[in-house]
């Protein structure tokens, strides 16, 4: 008599049965105790309720922040593989391949993870030289004076959005 | 005949509302239209259905990223009044005035804010010089190598957590 198929081991813990799960879909090593995720060379993200990760990205050479953007499992593997930056949009909840509209594409230098692998910087080559749909280098283009108040931080626009995008 | 007790004003729109119920108990700016948010002066920051915004610190010097962390209105009010660096611990889900422990504080030289203000870059002098609870100066001491690996970014830890921390 054949034994009964079984599809799955024993789960001890539900930290187990995630990890298990995201091997299955994903190519990245499942999480370990904190000591393995924080001191090992495994790459194991952990992606939040909603299965993003924060991505922040840097120009290369300056180390200048240009923008905070989110990716899922598919755009984080997608960025590895293509070395070129893909996010997940949460207003579109699609994948963002940055630049695929305006050309301004981001070719990744190299990417690190923080301690507990829940944030990424990238480290980008910033093809057209501005990241921000509004026109500036970076997104970050204005400073904070009071709890009310911003000061403009970055003086000119690098091109022109209504030229770039079309208006709307 | 004296009129019913208004206590409210009619609110058009749910934006609106949230808007102003922030403005009730916080000293930031309602939230205005996009063009408002992205091209104005006003500090209105998006926090999220946690109640949070992502901060980014870097090295005010060098640019380089040392953390990512996020701040509840409160921890983003205290960190522009009192100018050291004060975020939400997401895992103890309380204030965390950052070296309130180690001495490790962060003097906040300027905070920016991006084009959608749902996210910030604060830029600060690192006391201690690292700011990594593992002990690297920045939580970002290694980068991925592929889908499942990691490599070694930061050779040397700047500090004995052990020390620093106690040993737990």
């Amino acid at each position: 008599m054949r034994p009964e198929k079984r599809t799955t081991q024993t789960v001890p813990t539900p930290l187990a049965k995630t990890a298990r799960r995201i091997m299955s879909t994903t190519p990245f090593a499942p999480r370990g105790d904190k000591k393995t995720i924080e001191e090992g060379l495994a790459l194991s993200p952990k992606f939040d309720d909603k299965g993003l990760i924060t991505a922040v990205t840097c120009d290369h050479l300056t180390n200048e922040v240009l923008m905070v953007a989110y990716m899922n499992e598919e755009a984080f593997a997608e960025t590895i593989a293509t070395r070129q930056a893909v996010y997940f949009s949460r207003s579109r909840q699609k994948l963002w391949r940055k630049g695929e509209e305006s050309g301004h594409v981001q070719k990744v230098k190299y990417i690190l993870i923080d301690c507990d692998q829940d944030a990424l910087v990238l480290k980008v080559e910033q093809i057209g030289g501005a990241c921000c749909h509004v026109g500036y280098r970076s997104c970050f283009y204005r400073s904070v004076k009071d709890t009310d108040a911003l000061e403009q931080a970055q003086a000119e626009k690098a091109y022109d959005p209504a030229k770039v995008y079309g208006k709307k």
